[in-house]
């Protein structure tokens, strides 16, 4: 028996779709939707520690698939040689898994998926985030800020800013319900614009970006602020002036979802879904037939989705 | 009524030691030693937003005062004109005071001071130093250095590992107690050196360097390890890798003695300062009779000291 997958034949090269051994009948489930992420590519390339596979393997990391009793279930990191760009995947021997709660249609769920968990992880657990404080989000406009932005308004945060790249994607941190919105092309004036939006600094810094933004963002850190480093899109490297931060009691609290163990890990998803289905977050989608994988993942390397992609089977349209 | 004094008759010059108007005698407490830091360079050029003060006044921020009872006082920041580089202080309006233990020498006390409790909070209050924890300890040369090792010993530390800034410094924090030194001056063999003496990894950092130094030592922070930040001997920027702090969960704390209320610092130099009665922290010093001062300032500015500078009084030798 065999089931189609985008399929690992080399490291390095994309996937190919095509027939793949089917997981074993006692532990297969249907797969309904499958999340694209840079991670991807990565475990692709052979350079990601934790998930270096000997070809051939199934691509994707993540994704929810349909129970045999009708309910969803999202899975992280399937047991190789199986990922979650395939039409079936065995969900024993996955790294994590967790509910989908009824109301939340399962393409959103894998959607949200590691960069939702990573935003709602990284605002509760590690930066205790409190109602009423004020967040300045670097990186609003990427998938892990905007669903940063909508939590921190959930979590009834005081004043939420995001930097964005450019003045154009001001616009989407504001959509989704930010105070404000500060480019960050001009790094040089960054600092200045930031404390014209918040005279009286922020509580809590979510930093997707690092690189040349981090630093200017310090000027409004209030005092006993906290930094949450979760991503550098900006760059690996940063320059950080050590009074700036030191002498205001500024922390630097580093983020990542496997710093948590896979209960805690469920327990947020859970969470972040349970809001999804209430409305309080939502992802914009673009849904591409798991036969389109090899394109989206050519997209995905390009940077050109504007949208999260999410691989679907005929398992989502029934 | 007046007393001898080193006083800062201009902002940026340095004190002459003339007549000073005498305290209110019910307030006046005999100096018996003063200790010399940097920051007294700082507030005697205007740099130290706390003490701006309007010549003329008395230098010196911290000194040990003798009460009518015989028992000693340590004090810190006495109220303005009046500084602790005086025969004599007022101790009533000093921002905070505490005990010095009944057998520890006077001197030995001032010398401790700002430096020794910027050590004993940082491992402590900000680091969470739990005994069997490895240290390293970045500027372990340093005055608060040489304070760390020692302490650091005697909270039960397991490895402790001194970095310094030569060669020839390496035999300090031998000589107090360090398994190991390292020498900071070839920077980009750092990284290699550390990882020899700590193959396992440390579990805190204790950073007054900054600059080049701190990047390399993150070579050696275990996976949950913590960075206390104090100070930036080195210089006060420094570039940082995101992903190498990151993915290990490792911690940046920021640290400064005035993150803490006067209460919490008395009670912090209370316990140094009972240790050091113990002999578990010694301190070198170099005593200079209050006459010296200009000469001490000169000495202090040009970083000529090897030992701790502290102003004597006639009150201490009697």
């Amino acid at each position: 028996m065999s089931v189609l997958a985008a399929v690992v034949r080399e490291l390095g090269s994309e996937p190919v779709v095509e027939e793949f051994a089917d997981p074993a009948p006692e532990d297969a489930a249907d797969v309904v939707a499958a999340a694209l992420n840079p991670v991807d590519v990565a475990v692709l390339n052979g350079q990601i520690p934790f998930r270096r596979l000997a070809p051939p393997f199934v691509a994707g990391l993540e994704g929810v698939a349909r129970l045999r009793d009708g309910r969803h279930r999202y899975f992280f990191a399937p047991e190789p040689p199986f990922g979650s760009f395939a039409e079936s995947v065995p969900l024993a021997g996955a790294e994590m898994t967790a509910a989908v709660p009824a109301g939340l249609d399962p393409v959103v769920a894998a959607a949200l998926g590691v960069s939702g968990l990573a935003a709602h992880l990284s605002l509760t657990a590690t930066g205790g985030l409190v109602a009423g404080e004020d967040v300045l989000i670097l990186g609003a406009d990427g998938q892990v800020g905007r669903v940063a932005v909508q939590l921190a308004r959930a979590f009834g945060a005081g004043r939420v800013i995001g930097v964005v790249r450019d003045g154009d994607s001001r616009r989407v941190p504001l959509a989704l319900g930010a105070d404000a919105a500060v480019s960050s092309t001009d790094v040089d004036g960054l600092a200045e614009r930031l404390r014209a939006e918040a005279p009286d600094g922020v509580d809590l810094i979510l930093d997707l970006v690092w690189g040349p933004v981090v630093g200017p963002s310090l000027a409004v850190a209030r005092q006993n602020a906290r930094v949450v480093q979760v991503g550098n899109s900006g760059g690996p490297d940063a320059t950080l002036n050590a009074p700036s931060f030191r002498n205001r009691g500024v922390r630097f609290l580093p983020h990542s979802n496997f710093l948590f163990s896979p209960e805690d890990r469920a327990a947020g998803f859970e969470e972040l879904a349970a809001r999804a289905a209430r409305g309080e977050v939502e992802v914009e989608v673009e849904r591409v037939p798991l036969a389109g994988a090899p394109e989206a993942h050519r997209r995905l390397v390009a940077g050109a989705a504007k949208r999260k992609l999410v691989l679907t089977t005929t398992s989502g349209t029934d």
